[in-house]
């Protein structure tokens, strides 16, 4: 048996193949005395990175799936804090014995990112400097600046090589990243529904997230601790964000035009129509689990990042590459990250002469396909693993 | 030599054909001692309508076009006001000596909605009853309101017949319930980018716009004349809609991922791509010219519009059609209002008999195709209204 649950982010349940019960660990590195130098020329320091890992290291330390989250998600990518927590973590579905990324073959490592706000060094965190908040005092980050410092993580554990780096969405830039960035270390890449830049409609539909957020009285320049968060135009920011994962169809199929109370809608403004009553919770639940300035933030690194950055052109710059193998995936209804995106990096990689697999999956899902498609990606992620 | 002016609202602006100056006319009437009954009951009065005409009415009073506006345009569809201005009005490419609608021909009539704040009574009005704005004191209206003051309009105008009732966008909705509601006056209807419903995602779309005005502190409940109005909450409204706009493809073709200073990208977060600057400038552009109520009650009048309601099916909802023909367009990029809801109109239409035209239209400009693709249209209107 298997369910969706369709709350606040949809996170597949399944009863059979948990890691079980996990816990968030943390790690604090320091380089160049305590701070960390980041791809504009800014220091940051020292920094923490949240983490959980599933599975055992093997002796040659190369037996490592690097999971990659996406916008909003953490570190807790599978198994369940305590007994008693109903939601697991966010791609449990994929993460454990038997599963697409087996933990019983695998050592699976994923830690929240740079800027985020489940554990890393983020805009929320206190900076040691000041004991204050970082709040808009934060500097801009990267991708590139997220990914090394999950480098200077998978140091500390001794990894030596990735058999894979994986993810979907922003995951995917980074997975993307990984294998430009450090070559050496991956030995494949998995991305789904995920592209080498972020497309302009992207970039406008962040533009009036962050303008939303940033224009609540609330928001305060980034300085709210201590006291309300901009709640209504964070609750902006996500219901739009939420518009772009699902599409036209699916929304057709899940709300269409349905209202609780027709006869209302002639009468009162706000007497909702179901797909709007959906936004409006998806909006509430979000302020309550993420920090508005650490969305600013990310949404902004998705927008800069552009795997093509100095080269002419991403195939050149898909030159520096050496993976064994990588495994591409899109989703036809995908509108955020549409399946144009995947095949120009499929393209890219396949011009260095390197395997790569291309599979565009007819889903009505829209971009959530990658959170909801794990039948799929279950069937081709295991075959590809095996197959190098 | 023609030229598409990129503003607020792309009107296109050739030099030939114009219907020269043109003023904007108002007529008040009322029904029932001074009020109009409104769909939900509740009466508001009197309403006053703003209106402009091109053309002579003919001896039979038969030789007419009605044209119908979209959500944030005018009664000023054609020609100049004052010989400096430097746009004509919304569709003047459209209208005048030997274009589309044909003044020569046609007596051409567009009034400003219902609800609206170009001079037709609407929440911005000062209500003669407390002798202040209605403000959110403004019924809840609905497109067949907003046809039924059209009808009392050329009643008064002393029009018994109209050849062509044509709109796009709202403007088609309107149209189409034109011939719904008073098939005996309507020979038959043009509907460009439209359909006989708001899809869910647009309606989506439209709550996070809503949700934005109300949620500014300077809307103070819909209260805000006088003062301040709600120009951050209209802004990102207005956003949201420029992005509905324009299709994905031409956002790439017209901005891509162009920055006048990617260097500061990565240091300062106010360092905007160019789609962000043009998206910033029609929302600041926007606050200037339109009414933030207006906007809300306009957009869910929208939202709630279904051409189908209180029959089984919109094919029997059309069975009330006495058109002679129609004429339906719809563009392949339009995300708005996406072909095959304009399909679902064609064929409700065809299944009552009538004769029903249809172009889908090949076109990169998204739902602004209905405003630029004015060869296209023009052409298939002219030869649609010598058909018949």
């Amino acid at each position: 048996m298997n369910q969706r649950a369709f709350g606040e982010s949809p996170v597949v349940i399944i009863d059979e193949g948990s890691v079980g019960l996990v816990e968030t660990k943390y790690f604090t590195f320091a380089e160049e005395q305590d701070t960390f130098r980041l791809e504009n020329g800014l220091t940051l320091g020292p920094v923490t990175v949240a983490y959980e890992t599933y599975g055992e290291l093997n002796e040659n330390a190369d037996n490592v799936i690097l999971i990659e989250h996406a916008l909003t998600a953490s570190a807790h990518a599978a198994g369940r804090h305590t007994p008693e927590d109903k939601v697991p973590g966010w791609w449990d579905v994929m993460i454990g014995p038997g599963k697409a990324f087996d933990t019983e073959k695998y050592f699976v490592v994923c830690s929240n990112i740079l800027g985020g706000c489940y554990g890393t060094t983020g805009p929320s965190s206190v900076n040691p400097a000041t004991g204050k908040r970082y709040a808009f005092e934060f500097p801009m980050i990267t991708i590139k600046d997220m990914v090394r410092v999950q480098k200077a993580l998978l140091d500390s554990l001794g990894v030596r090589r990735i058999k894979a780096v994986a993810g979907g969405s922003m995951g995917g830039m980074q997975a993307l990243e990984w294998s430009l960035a450090y070559p050496d270390m991956v030995d494949s890449v998995v991305l789904v529904a995920s592209g080498a830049v972020s497309n302009p409609q992207s970039i406008a539909i962040h533009k009036v997230g962050i303008r939303a957020i940033m224009d609540d009285p609330d928001w305060k320049g980034g300085d709210y601790y201590g006291g309300n968060p901009p709640a209504k135009g964070l609750a902006i920011a996500r219901m739009i964000g939420h518009i772009t994962y699902l599409s036209h169809n699916w929304l057709w199929q899940k709300f269409g035009r349905n209202h609780p109370d027709p006869a209302s809608m002639k009468l009162r403004l706000d007497s909702n129509f179901d797909i709007e009553d959906y936004l409006e919770y998806q909006g509430t639940k979000f302020v309550e689990r993420f920090d508005a300035n650490s969305y600013i933030y990310i949404m902004r690194a998705i927008d800069i990042y552009d795997a093509a950055e100095g080269y002419g052109s991403l195939a050149e710059s898909c030159s520096r590459m050496k993976c064994k193998k990588a495994l591409v995936t899109s989703f036809t209804s995908d509108w955020l990250f549409p399946p144009y995106q995947s095949r120009e990096v499929v393209d890219a990689i396949r011009e260095n002469k390197i395997l790569c697999d291309y599979h565009e999956i007819d889903s009505p899902y829209g971009h959530d396909s990658f959170l909801l498609e794990y039948r799929t990606l279950t069937e081709s992620i295991k075959e590809f693993l095996s197959s190098f």
